[in-house]
């Protein structure tokens, strides 16, 4: 697959068009799987990790299992890049990245701010993605040359915000210690240059800033499946996503999402050094 | 007014009826001021303070103004302290305590987090509480012998959890620097001990723990307008809330929210000293 492959896939709008329609399938399919476990005593949280606290749970899992169902009978030939079970190879060069349930923690502790992320990818990168937030029952998608949320207050199309300084600018991360020691006094520098610093959104937080709510969010230690369909979405809004250096950030690690590209400039000028 | 007003409102129920009544409709009439301005780009907002930033909104105003409105009508007797106009000094005894957004911070970046805060309260302290998220449709009331919530999933009662030690327990908390250095080295020896903290959550931490979600929530520098609601609800769900002392916390300041006395207990040990 050729690093073009985006401009084809405009030119081909039956295939975006059924990319989009599977995306809102698997977003339908992974609301119907979780919900009945958000905020149950029932719920129980096994550990991931070794030497760590990585919680999952049966709702993450019968999630992405209903989601791998729909992509099997549907797509076929498309690969598959999950959270919970080993990744399928694509034969048609585009793969599906899944994380059923983005911001466990957040789940666990009966937030609303976590979220699904579906992405579609080629190669190069996600094309298409959804964020989608089950319990208040809002999606956002981004893509194929649209960008739009479905909320409580209805259906709009999402544009990042312009015409904020650092000194005006809303700044998102998850966990105040953001990753290593050398990372988290980077991250210092810049949030204090911020007018507000908002802790805990986790995925929300590109939902926020798609939408022109907020204008900066600086991650670390990310996978790939937190990553790709953010991505799309901050993309397709008019925003900016790299590494902290400025390169391609799907692969996971440092991310710097900014809704304009002098955010994102100053913001590798405090990270890049890193 | 007696320090046992409380079982006198039990024997009455026509009053705690009224009151509850009276409080559903402040809520309601706040959804309807507050929501037109949520994640519109039109908000204006304007700082409060003069060395610092402390915003408000044209909804934090309407709100309370609507607010004020019903209650001079339904409650003339009834005093007022609400966070955005002067007070009305009870002639009954009974006072409501109003913060028409709390979390204003969460609201300008379009969290879903943020609240309307209605108790109504003795000289004693606050006798029922709403934590009432107008986005998600979310309502969280504690008093008068019931703690129930209603939201996108329906209406069920509420319970604080018990069972969880602090190194199972999840501490909220909205600001990582909580105040003064003091507090924020006590906050840090809490925090190491438990299992999960989160940030940013404002009231909407109160209903969560009230809601069986989380297990300890520690604040400083709170004003009586942010603690009255979460103090009833908090309470009508079972759970425990005082100063970092274990003294009564509706005058504002530092609090200590938990899901059981033991928690209770093992949070003073930790900050009790500061």
């Amino acid at each position: 697959m050729s690093a073009n492959w985006k401009g084809a896939v405009n030119l081909n709008s039956v295939l975006a068009s059924e990319l989009e329609s599977v995306a809102l399938e698997l977003a339908d399919a992974a609301r119907t799987s979780i919900l009945p476990f958000f905020r149950q005593e029932s719920l129980t949280v096994d550990n991931k990790a070794e030497a760590s606290w990585d919680p999952v749970t049966e709702a993450d899992r019968q999630a992405e299992k209903s989601m791998r169902a729909i992509l099997s009978n549907r797509r076929p030939d498309d690969g598959i890049l999950g959270e919970e079970f080993e990744p399928v190879p694509s034969a048609s060069g585009l793969t599906w990245v899944l994380d059923p349930i983005d911001g466990t923690r957040g789940f666990l502790c009966g937030a609303p701010t976590w979220g699904v992320l579906i992405a579609v990818s080629s190669e190069s990168g996600p094309i298409f993605g959804i964020v989608d937030q089950p319990y208040i029952g809002e999606r956002f998608a981004g893509g194929f040359g649209k960008c739009w949320m479905e909320g409580p207050l209805g259906r709009r199309d999402l544009r990042a915000r312009s015409g904020k300084c650092l000194e005006q600018a809303t700044l998102a991360t998850t966990y105040p210690a953001i990753g290593t020691e050398a990372e988290c006094l980077a991250f210092r520098r810049l949030a204090d240059r911020a007018l507000l610093v908002r802790y805990g959104l986790d995925c929300y937080a590109y939902a926020l800033l798609a939408a022109g709510q907020i204008d900066l969010i600086v991650e670390a230690g990310l996978k790939p499946f937190d990553v790709h369909a953010p991505i799309a979405l901050v993309r397709a809004a008019g925003g900016i996503v790299t590494d902290w250096k400025g390169r391609e950030a799907h692969g996971g690690g440092r991310l710097v999402a900014a809704a304009t590209e002098s955010l994102h400039a100053l913001a590798l000028a405090e990270l890049g050094d890193v």
